[in-house]
């Protein structure tokens, strides 16, 4: 058996990067020739989390095939968010909280999801499993990836199993959770250095809804008007999209790290009907939707009702 | 949350029986009104092994959603192997050991597949998991789970997982694991009694392979020749479900327990080039696959390979 390509998602977030090098090095304890990669560009808040516990970025890969022929996916399973010649190689493994779609292999494989809010907290009980002591610096890294995907344990996505995994990794990477995480938060909220096709691409993702296709981007600021002082030039920007793509609507939603309410700019046809779903009605495009933090169980869901 | 029901695959096998079976009891033990319910008739071998062990049949179910509004898919996962209205219930669970095709769900859920010879072997980890005690009852079942799909330990999806399983479980069962096989394989072997309706549905296995339909069925003989002799009515009837099914290929595949090889019948207009993929010509649309027992190991990939 050749090397193993380990790799989470496009546009990868910091569970999708830390997940890659947690499972690679499980893996390579137990004696799989195993190496994360990452699909697409280091945020912020990954850099911070990867400083701060000693590790360089995983090396960018465009293309699997022509160096492994078998990898291994975590943080996700639709083809169209993972590496582009994915037909072309063996998926041997995946680990992943997602939703089942878009996924097909030949042979048999080992598939673990669970329902629960970050990669890391299954790939903890493999750990475990396996009989494989979490080093300190992966605990670290394991741990950031649960507060990246909870926003700092406050998602409706957070479960009673993360929570505990959380508290056993705080332990072992010997840092306090509550302010490393909010640190860590700020270092990806720091949106002053983004131009405005960064804020728009960052973390946005594709939905079609019925015969509607819709784009949702979230970004997580602490000055959120940093972010709404340039909504001018944003809706020509985000407008040019929806004329490109066909959309119904684009939601571009700003999430507030500190009092978690989320202030949505919404664009397209259906952007009053979608806001009216939320109980929203909108002044000059924008909304606030108080509460609302996680596009995956409080926007998607509800939008999908709304608009199918 | 109310009912889940718990089943294997259509025309089950003792895998898919006895999995239903022996999840539905240890999500009892953790607090889930789980039942266990079959999608097909019961073969010799499985009755055998029921008997042996003390239990009664799962009840039989043509639909799932009248009753239940979340299922458990134990020892599959392809929908056209599935209940006929499961896209009117929700999947929260899967436990299998097969590729994973035709499968999608709206939300996250618990998927645990591992590329093993036998969903009881998975079953096994997952008592240890949850730290409920195997009965000596269910330790049946689940080693004759593993004695059917492993035909007594020889097949080449038999895996080390599987033999350190089987070994803990013929221990607490209570039974000699050779000789207790060889009386279940020769009961599910005797085919005197069935009718060609029987020998063509008892597990037999639809196949998607690019626009292709294709449909695999197996059994175990002790006297192949019992069954060859009916080869001329047999293929009336493997025709005219080709014909209703539109299917590119029927392959009967009559595997010899005692030698561990395949005589097939292969039949629809992909019949020459699926055998040719074996480096088998076909006569009198007859051929054998020396060595051949697992259809899922040694039959699916080659097939899916070839006709793709």
């Amino acid at each position: 058996m050749g090397k193993v390509l380990v790799f989470g998602h496009k546009n990868p977030d910091t569970d999708s990067i830390t997940s890659a090098i947690s499972y690679a090095y499980l893996k390579k304890q137990i004696g799989m020739d195993a190496e994360a990669v990452r699909l697409g560009s280091i945020s912020g808040e990954t850099a911070f989390a990867l400083g701060q516990f000693g590790f360089e970025a995983p090396r960018l890969i465009e293309k699997a095939a022509d160096e492994a022929q078998q990898v291994i996916l975590v943080d996700h399973n639709e083809k169209q968010q993972s590496v582009d010649d994915l037909d072309d190689v063996q998926v041997i493994e995946v680990v992943d909280h997602h939703r089942i779609a878009n996924f097909q292999t030949a042979d048999p494989l080992y598939y673990r999801a669970e329902p629960v809010g970050c990669t890391a907290t299954i790939l903890k009980k493999l750990y475990k499993e396996h009989d494989v002591e979490i080093p300190k610096e992966i605990a670290g890294l394991m741990l950031s990836a649960i507060i990246s995907d909870s926003l700092l344990f406050k998602s409706p996505t957070f479960t009673e199993e993360d929570r505990k995994a959380a508290e056993e990794l705080a332990v072992i990477a010997e840092v306090d959770a509550e302010s490393y995480g909010l640190d860590m938060l700020k270092a990806g909220a720091d949106l002053s250095g983004k131009s405005l096709e960064e804020l728009v691409t960052l973390d946005a993702k594709e939905f079609t809804i019925g015969d509607a296709k819709i784009e949702i981007a979230q970004v997580n600021a602490i000055e959120v008007n940093d972010v709404l002082e340039r909504q001018v030039e944003l809706e020509v920007l985000l407008n040019s999209i929806i004329e490109e793509k066909d959309l119904q609507l684009f939601l571009f939603v700003v999430t507030d790290i500190l009092n978690n309410d989320s202030t949505v700019i919404a664009l397209g046809q259906a952007a009053d009907r979608a806001c009216a779903a939320f109980n929203v009605g909108l002044t000059d495009n924008r909304g606030v939707f108080k509460g609302v933090v996680s596009r995956k169980k409080q926007i998607v869901p509800i939008l999908t009702e709304a608009l199918k």
